[in-house]
């Protein structure tokens, strides 16, 4: 029995302890294990990201709580998704887009029945009030049908993917890891289908790479390198150092691949 | 078995694994949650507030650590203290000052018997050579008779109550979450007695706000709002913004509260 | 059954949920502990000393993962040692430096036994593709032997030590902790067996020190005292303030012990 909690209420705030004394009250014998509550606030696309990554290396029947809320209070739904074994709990407001991108939801359910809920709950704080005690239940063998109606689908963020033609790919920039490496959206599988092997560059504004690297040890420290990352999308690092500082860049940046000639 | 531990080591500080080593030597089978360690250091007010708004979440038997502790290696006492069916273990500093004054302690026990400590005491931290080894002691049957003697009462900090007349309440900005909400130290049920259902105005510095909101959700974007947040206490926050930031305001700003007119 | 994680991946970072995430999904009773991941990123020495001062207060048969690693991708090897009762599994960069040189290791293995790692091992992220289940595997009873080849020896970091002659011990500032504290490589022992209980005077940058304190609350907030802290190391600390933002003082500046005449 494992639940996980992913928020933006900041590293160190004790809303998460509230969330955790509430699932402990009701499941004690669960597992929590914090995924990040270092998302900027309200920036639901950080949190799609976030849970996208980390989710598929979590044991089936995984429950993962996100709680990235700016309309909290409002009449946005609370929703209880299905996706490759797992349940995630999230406002219905594009928090689980990266995940159900990677895999469809097989079943989603409106979060709707308050005697699952706390007895007396707030209009700002509904991670604690509702979904807390929410997974503690599906933990202790409550099923989905009895959260509340079926679904058909779910709110998508728009989503950015690569441009890809004959001639290049463009991207962008999507998140900047703690080491400063420019992450992008562009995956593995984008570029081998479309390089066929052939010789490319990257440019990312004044940058132009001349290749994409298997590995930093490859390259001397404070050498600029583009590899794929560990979740396997198209990075831009300097070896020992932190491009994002270095060069000034940021999310939403383009980044691009063209064919060597 | 659930320990939690309140400090101001600092997110990040490998003091706190230091104290849970301690404990899961003793007691393997313990569930250990961090409350926060982002304390300012040396801010028992905070370390207090913060005590008192997260224990209630969680079940009885919890036994709540809390190391702020300025007094280290003096003559200041470690206590243990027992509110609503759950442990408190602390220095005897004020840090218990928010817990105790919601529900008083049932039992207090000065904390002095040494076969319980680890046997090298250090002059500079008590949490990791005293305070968890005894709640680990707790977890495993020990009872509060066994730490020292009973005591009749612990240290109490100033604690701001808001001034409340017929025509006002005048309070104080008391901390700043994670968001940049402004929260006070004027509760729901302090406005609810005093109001009478009545029309009243919010004051802080040069805001003057409407009335007092249900919810984030009735406002737009960058809008100022005054309402009761998820701890009961009167909040001013800027929807999906940062309050403290955009008007630069902090801890021990004065708050008021009069009637419409 | 317990596995700490000690990673330069930051705080928040959900690189490390990721870890353990595989760690679960192959042990699910497994305890996690973090000890920091405040490491400053490639900062090996700092990792080194970290695990030296909190791997002691774990239990027997602990499992420390750390996870500095610059050279992710390169030859470096990975390796397991056994010191004390407890696992260390680590890139052998030096990370175990401070662990071993505390207390040498009994047995090394190489690890090697690509049947223990993931499927799809990444060329940046060893922590989480390779260790991670190599530790959860350690915990279900796997034997040192399974991991590889037995290795004579780690790589060793420089490691400083002060330098103590008749008249002085010259040392430095390892270490600055989260309450500004100035961490030195002196330790009480040292000091013990050199000044054989004369009077001693302390010199850091313009700062003079007539003597080392037992305890902060000899002084009055404000003073700046010298003393062994936790750890059994000599400190300079400003009482209930930030030596380090005072004085301005990092890491790597001298500091030394004369006789008083």
């Amino acid at each position: 029995m494992l639940i996980t909690l992913t928020t933006d209420f900041g590293v160190g705030s004790s809303y998460v302890a509230q969330m955790k004394g509430v699932i402990l009250s009701l499941a004690p014998q669960v597992s929590l294990v914090d995924i990040t509550h270092a998302i900027p606030p309200q920036d639901v696309h950080a949190g799609a990201l976030a849970l996208a990554d980390v989710a598929p290396w979590f044991p089936p029947e995984t429950i993962h709580i996100g709680v990235v809320d700016p309309g909290v209070g409002t009449a946005r739904r609370l929703i209880a998704a299905r996706v490759r074994d797992q349940w995630f709990l999230a406002p219905d407001n594009g928090l689980l887009t990266g995940v159900t991108r990677a895999a469809p939801a097989s079943e989603i359910f409106a979060i709707e029945n308050r005697a699952l809920f706390l007895p007396n709950v707030s209009h700002t704080f509904h991670g604690r009030d509702i979904l807390a005690p929410v997974a503690a239940r599906l933990c202790l063998g409550l099923r989905g049908e009895q959260l509340g109606p079926r679904l058909e689908q779910l709110v998508e963020l728009p989503w950015p993917t690569p441009n890809i033609d004959a001639h290049a790919i463009a991207g962008q920039i999507i998140a900047v890891d703690s080491f400063g490496n420019l992450i992008s959206n562009i995956t593995q599988r984008d570029v081998q289908s479309w390089s066929q092997g052939g010789a490319i560059k990257v440019d990312c504004r004044e940058l132009e790479l001349p290749g994409i690297s298997q590995t930093y040890g490859e390259h001397l420290p404070g050498e600029i390198v583009a590899l794929f990352g560990s979740g396997g999308r198209l990075e831009i690092a300097v070896v020992n150092g932190n491009a994002a500082q270095r060069f000034n860049i940021h999310k939403g940046e383009p980044i691009g691949l063209r064919r060597s000639t």
